[in-house]
């Protein structure tokens, strides 16, 4: 039946040519091109995984699991002795930095070589040059290692404000500098600094501390330098809420450092040890074992002294794409998916997971009426937690099996148990880790998206997708 | 110009006429639909991170990374007291269940439902049913967990011949029976009686010592109801590569039990415990801490008895494909990524999972000449192996931070160390997780596969793909 077989080819021509004459149409007046690259700081599979069992349920599906596409990012590290060396466990500012300027570098360097300590030009710098509004929001201090990574240079993350330039300690401990990166020596400062005299057009999260010593041979502090570079500040949330001025840049400090997180386990407990009779101190086979009671994860008062993620993105979408046949390109972090792993709170991980899947229905929602905007959801590296069965899987053995880590149990809604093991250290603070991460866009591009890309091709796809031009 | 806005149309005219008389003429004579499952057993996304920094280099990709589709998959198990309840953490029996018969089940058990006991039918016996070829190909005893749950009904995973069906133990320890499945309650028997009566046209692996019993009730040994069943028996890798009978269906037993692994450590260490200096025990944070030596990976000499898994894979697309009209299902597991990770050993876990990467690029090979050919390559779990720091991030800070578990560090072949890390538990074998796994397609669907599955779904998107008919 030659009709049948006809028709199809019929209205493929039609769709064709109708997608030829809207082209033909829209060329005539090009389509304001945003990317809006949500991170989840710390976001693996396996935070993934917890988030969706609490959230929606073991048979449950969660907004990114909706997306077009999903791939996995390969988190490139090199030794800063040998910058031709594989390092493959990365921390948030050099993977940051990889996704900001496509250029992988050593850790706790802020988009910055490895050795030479080059400035590298990130994608925020390139968008700004070439007409595009930029933004960055985040439940970190603005000066954190991955906001700072889009807009600022310095050889170490610590390095956030004047104090920090020259003869201070992490963790009051071991000494650091970044003497080069001083005014006086040429540089261009403290990461605070830097980001007061950007052109970013919004900035939202907190840090509010680190923008009140003066600046480096001023007489301002870096606050008052933010303003007199046209910022114009919001310190609560319904300031957030209400219309913005036209004619400044949005500087939105909410809180002292990093914002309190949404969710917490009751009586804010942490994961514990598991705790072994005293017959097993004698042979690991021996005695019993008592776990950590299951816990219920509850809201947090505390956070309802900031904006949540979602409000914030809310106001910066608005300033960015209001009077912009350009474009955008906005950064948004949910940046305690990984601090809450580091000292092993799952209901804080789950918590501020929640807050990014929140933004990122909010992101779909503004590309359903700006078709031109491509969402990228990715995480900067892995994190420690891991979902593990809730009593050994050799628990009918009768010999006390248990992590030599810190468990968590969390009672979900749907009424069952997921116990979650830290075990990358006994210290204050569990290690990253150097799993792949996934990514996923809400939308195809001509050239289809690889399944895998190396974390330095992300800036790669964001600039060709908004046509930036980049330097050899 | 008009012209130039025209001639895409044309082209896509013509493209989409060919596309239609390419399909006018097929559909005369429908080519043969095949289905290739590719399951590497405890495959996360942690095991191909290590697998891909040792085998291409941080940099590098390997040939899952090529695959046109990539998604995650929600593992799916349920509790046997009540089967509405989630369990987050799976084994490969129940996993396998979950994908080789579309219900989720409880942890042990071999396509049955959980509580209730019910068969559950797999994809092997419909396919079977329905006209097309089916195989089966592992690394493991084919007796298996994974292999059983595609082509066998039992309770428990542990029956797997007719000597466990009652009164035997797991781990000398644990009294198990599978006394509904036997013969004289009405059951179907144990595992490799099930195998040996199966309509399997191909099944390859490990797993002789199973075979050697006399069937229940029976005076000749499973191996001989299997010759019975027109099985034609193979025993070595020699055997394997000549021409096989026509008329007779394929079983390959190449070991007694699992096959040995092609990749070992030096003097075959496993991770070990960090060994703290005898200060360190007054307090974690005083002394401090030696790290296991960086170990080589070799291949290992015991390897060379079993053949490998692309050349029974070589062997199964070989039988399968010939005189097929309809098409067939094959399923091949690489067992032991799963295995050398429950016993801390990362160098035979990236040994494993290059061979699943030889045999999916084999597979690829065979879809290009074949194109009705669906590649879907997935775990059915995760496992306790992460990629953590080469001596902690927190070392400058000159206290001893260390892992709680056991560490491995592997000497890569670009020259840099990968230090593996397995604390889940202190016992002699680590547990699974309960991380959502990966999967990759060679290709996409009429109805593009969606980038989050739940774990029975991928049995409808096989059924679906070769047309198979479900029962309801």
């Amino acid at each position: 039946m030659p009709n049948r077989k006809l028709l199809p080819c019929l209205f493929s021509l039609f769709l064709v040519m109708s997608v030829g004459l809207v082209q033909a149409a829209s060329n005539e007046r090009p389509k304001p091109r945003n990317v809006i690259l949500i991170i989840g700081d710390g976001m693996d599979d396996h935070q993934i995984t917890l988030a969706r069992n609490y959230l929606a349920g073991a048979q449950g599906k969660v907004t990114l699991d909706e997306m077009a596409v999903r791939g996995s990012v390969q988190v490139l590290t090199v030794s800063d002795r040998d910058p031709n060396k594989a390092v493959y466990v990365g921390d948030s500012a050099n993977t940051a930095t990889a996704i900001s300027t496509g250029t992988a570098t050593s850790r706790m360097r802020i988009a910055t070589s490895a050795q030479a300590d080059k400035d590298l030009t990130t994608i925020v710098e390139l968008a700004t040059q070439q007409g595009f509004k930029t933004g960055i929001v985040t439940t970190d201090s603005v000066t954190g290692a991955t906001p700072a990574a889009f807009a600022s240079h310095v050889s170490l993350r610590f390095c956030k404000d004047p104090t920090q330039m020259t003869g201070a300690k992490v963790y009051d401990r071991i000494p650091f500098h970044c003497e080069p990166d001083m005014k006086r020596n040429g540089g261009a400062g403290s990461i605070a600094e830097q980001l007061a005299a950007s052109d970013l057009d919004v900035l939202l999260g907190g840090g509010q501390k680190y923008f009140q010593h003066k600046g480096e041979d001023s007489s301002l502090t870096i606050l008052e330098q933010a303003k007199a570079n046209n910022f114009h500040l919001l310190t609560n949330s319904s300031e957030l809420s209400k219309p913005q001025p036209d004619h400044k840049k949005l500087l939105g400090l909410f809180h002292e450092k990093v914002f309190p997180v949404q969710m917490m386990a009751e009586h804010e407990r942490a994961a514990e040890q598991p705790d072994p009779s005293f017959l097993n101190y004698f042979h690991r086979y021996l005695g019993s074992v008592e776990f950590p009671e299951p816990a219920t994860c509850v809201s947090n008062p505390a956070a309802q002294a900031v904006p949540t993620l979602k409000q914030m993105t809310t106001a910066a979408l608005d300033k960015l794409s209001h009077n912009n046949d350009k474009g955008f390109f906005l950064m948004v972090e949910s940046a305690s998916i990984d601090k809450e792993s580091h000292i092993r709170k799952p209901c804080g991980q789950i918590g501020e997971l929640e807050q990014l899947l929140e933004t990122v229905e909010l992101a779909r929602t503004f590309a359903d009426t700006n078709p031109e905007t491509l969402i990228l959801v990715t995480a900067d590296h892995g994190q420690a937690a891991q979902l593990v069965p809730d009593g050994s899987m050799y628990s009918a053995l009768n010999v006390p099996v248990y992590s030599p880590g810190h468990i968590a149990r969390v009672i979900t809604p749907e009424g069952s148990v997921m116990a979650v093991n830290y075990a990358t250290n006994t210290f204050v603070s569990e290690e990253h880790t150097g799993v792949n991460v996934p990514y996923f866009a809400n939308r195809q591009l001509p050239e289809p998206l690889p399944t895998m890309l190396r974390q330095t091709e992300l800036f790669n796809v964001m600039t060709g997708f908004m046509g930036i031009h980049t330097p050899q």
